[in-house]
């Protein structure tokens, strides 16, 4: 809906992300506040999760219009929606690019994919930086001009070559990681660093198939169907929150070479709608799963 | 394809699935077979497994024009395919009807399915008889004037239960048994008794949930794509040869009840697509998988 | 998220259905409304469509608790809504089953799958009444125990019949009307007596192949995917607004009866799918298109 | 099942694809042509179109272990097949690697993803050239080191354009010409150089929505689901043979804008599977159809 309102000049515009314990009134408050304000809602979509009573919205409006700062609006709004433990908000504001880091290994589909996005204007993003565990894919970067930094990591050296990786991250101010087909496990201290913040694809349809050499088991169990999943990473492998997964048909006839062929083109689709959906903020993760707005 | 052939008058026409070593010139020898015996090739379909060197053939004749016996005509092929301990292979001719017994407890919509199927024409089986271990759909049963068989089975009586179970469905000649949402697991001798002719469906993707309240577990992991598997039984749950597969998706918006209703249509259309294979003869069973001709 | 609520013993409830031009503070004086009449929301749905300025909402509360009339409630809207005369609204209370007639020709399975969806408890509907054109499925009307209808109609009849249809229709009090392949195409003046409460299945995927042999159509053309379309009926054929679509992959290796026969298990999934959303409320016609909430 | 064997040092191969009226041992024949030289089967695929009675088949096979030149084995197969006016066959020897040309316009999608495919060795293909109506992609050429033609097009200058894009087309041997968005109708004797060597991508379901802005037309109509078209062109618009198609459901949610970027992804997915198909030499054509051997 909203990118309709978004070819040319669009007016600048801001998104609040919020869940909390369901609320007599609140959303009631927050348009009342937008309108108030000067401002213009572009979007609006709301979900209550019946059984847990809680509430999730997505707020998008035109700020062009609103003459407050946006430290006095953020002010007003932290008053407005109060503070409770099982609550969370942010506000993101269209002139701020997201700026992704991709982690890569030696399989250039996703990488190709997301660097083209990015470049045809596709998505309003920046990609300062690859890291990958392995030289292979210098040239892709080269190519497209981005800065390429390789940590070959053993068993001995990972903590220490983590840490120079998150100092690279900090130093290039990234927001989001992409694991794209990146053959190395992230610690659990990484992955605190940038909680709900690196996506993962996973070569199947999980929770099936988790692990390595997913389409040489779903060829040993015969499946008829192949998927790609991607999802938030947390410490547990592949058990992250699940963003976006997506399915084809195969048969008999497909060896594992086939599978992997037919696999790539699903994990470039599900991974980059999963960047899409997460760069447009539309996801909110609570419970280990995620709420995705259309 | 043969489908188009089965239309009004349709000929008498056999079909011959066989699986063996690959061989050189075994394709020939039979179509060569049924061309001097008089047959006419209706449908003629084949499959090499690249890795494990296995050949796979259907093949399905006209034999109207035959003037051998089924019997001759059995014998002579029995000498051109030989004997290889790895070797499978069958005729069915098309005036045997597959006869069915469905094992149901509470949940009628595969039952009405399959028996809407039977009784319009779609189908050219019989369902002489259902075996359930509740009472709750005998009314569906006498809709369609079909014998309904109740056996409550506790762990002690399971033995003798199924053994008298086995012994009904040999008096009413049954080919075929569909599980279609039977709450009971099947002790392996009942299953070793119908190899490869016992077909379930499991109401998720398989291998992701396995056993009981797959939704459950779909809502809780937050996948975006429900599924399900209809697979012939063996003794390990839900492990048996995959036959079908379809998913659909959701989202965050599908509480479980939701996810019920709409998996149960999944359900009906994967496990019909699996019985209308396996009674057109077109599934063979090999290294735990299957091979579906189209 | 409703049905999660629907279990046992559901409280009475209401859906409201509004369309408007789009107005500030019109869905929080909706939601005030609710709340101060004693109601509690159980599902609130909102789109706007940003081309048109045009609102559109599902509103659905318990109404156990309310201590007004169903009239009362109703005048109150009527007044907090106010009259544009590009607006339209309707209240729907869970204790008013809605009543159908199922219109078929000669082909069941539309029909069978209808009748068990209501014999199974899946929905909460009553089926009176089943008309044809035909009498080939008058034994599925009495497997049921259905007052079954044969108007067999001619060029110089039809106004004649239709009128007698509309007659009884309305003796047996019809809200909504199923074209179940009913292979007869209705008047205009028929048509308009039951707006946006005729829903017909198309065994294509629309716009692509309207008319009759859609499936000879698609193989001549060679198409890679089948679809079938449910939508309401409106005087230009097969142009109504679209409620549903689903489609599949075929190969040249489908011969015209072989679509046939897969489409067939579409066309019922569409209708019903189509069927279900109508009866749940959940649909809003506007500008010849449809808005189905989740 | 042939791409398991295309990995690391893959015997030289050549495809036979063949299309005739059903000849009784033909199938034979050519398997013993192909053992008898030394060949070693790869993959053998048949069709039969049982109305037609027209036989198609594809048999790929390793001749590293042939004596014969390829000109003698072609001679072999010439006088093996025999001439038929409704017969039509070709080789294809794996060390020929197929030179293709993209035809652009102004939208980089297919254009990066095809590059992308070619430059990472997914695809054994060489892209010597790029043409455009159209400078604006120069910048995507460059990048990957291709040489980049502007052909600005008038009603007047067509057909000498024309003619210097087949010089151009000639000078560097193209097998393919991929239509990757390119906003320009070729002429009939354009298309008649290159037959079945030109490949469209059509961003709708076709026969739904030919010719220009698709996805205004379907989001004027209401569909719920959205899909892409690959196929050959001739000289009707939009109605050449189709080779791969795929979709995607949407709802009243999506704008036009939104359905343009959905579509974006499905577009380069349909038309790389079938610039992949056609490479593979998995294509037939014939009756204005396409056989698509797996």
């Amino acid at each position: 809906m909203e990118s309709s309102l978004q070819v040319d000049v669009e007016p600048r515009s801001v998104v609040l992300l919020l869940h909390c314990p369901l609320r007599i009134g609140l959303a009631a408050s927050l348009t009342e506040f937008v309108y108030s304000s000067g401002g213009r809602i572009l979007y609006h979509d709301q979900y209550v999760d019946p059984e847990k009573r809680h509430y999730f919205t997505r707020l998008r409006w035109d700020v062009s219009g609103v003459s407050a700062t946006d430290q006095e609006m953020t002010n007003r709004l932290r008053t407005l929606i109060g503070r409770d433990p099982d609550s969370e908000w942010a506000l993101y504001f269209s002139d701020e690019r997201p700026r992704i880091a991709v982690f890569v290994s030696t399989d250039p589909s996703c990488l190709y994919d997301i660097l083209a996005r990015c470049h045809s204007g596709e998505w309003t993003v920046d990609v300062p930086l690859i890291v990958s565990n392995h030289s292979a894919l210098e040239p892709v970067a080269r190519r497209f001009g981005i800065d390429f930094r390789v940590f070959p990591i053993t068993k001995e050296s990972k903590r220490e070559k983590e840490d120079e990786q998150i100092a690279l991250l900090r130093d290039h101010r990234i927001d989001l990681i992409i694991l794209a087909r990146y053959m190395q496990i992230l610690s659990g201290s990484f992955v605190s660093a940038y909680p709900n913040r690196i996506i993962n694809i996973h070569h199947a349809f999980l929770p099936a198939f988790p692990g390595a050499r997913p389409y040489h088991s779903a060829r040993e169990r015969g499946v008829k169907i192949i998927g790609a999943t991607s999802h938030y990473v947390t410490e547990g492998l592949d058990a992250g929150p699940i963003i976006e997964q997506d399915v084809m048909r195969v048969s008999h006839r497909h060896s594992v070479d086939h599978l992997i062929r037919l696999g790539r083109d699903l994990e470039k689709v599900v991974l980059s709608r999963a960047i899409w959906s997460h760069v447009q903020r539309k996801i909110i993760v609570y419970a280990g799963r995620t709420v995705v707005f259309d």
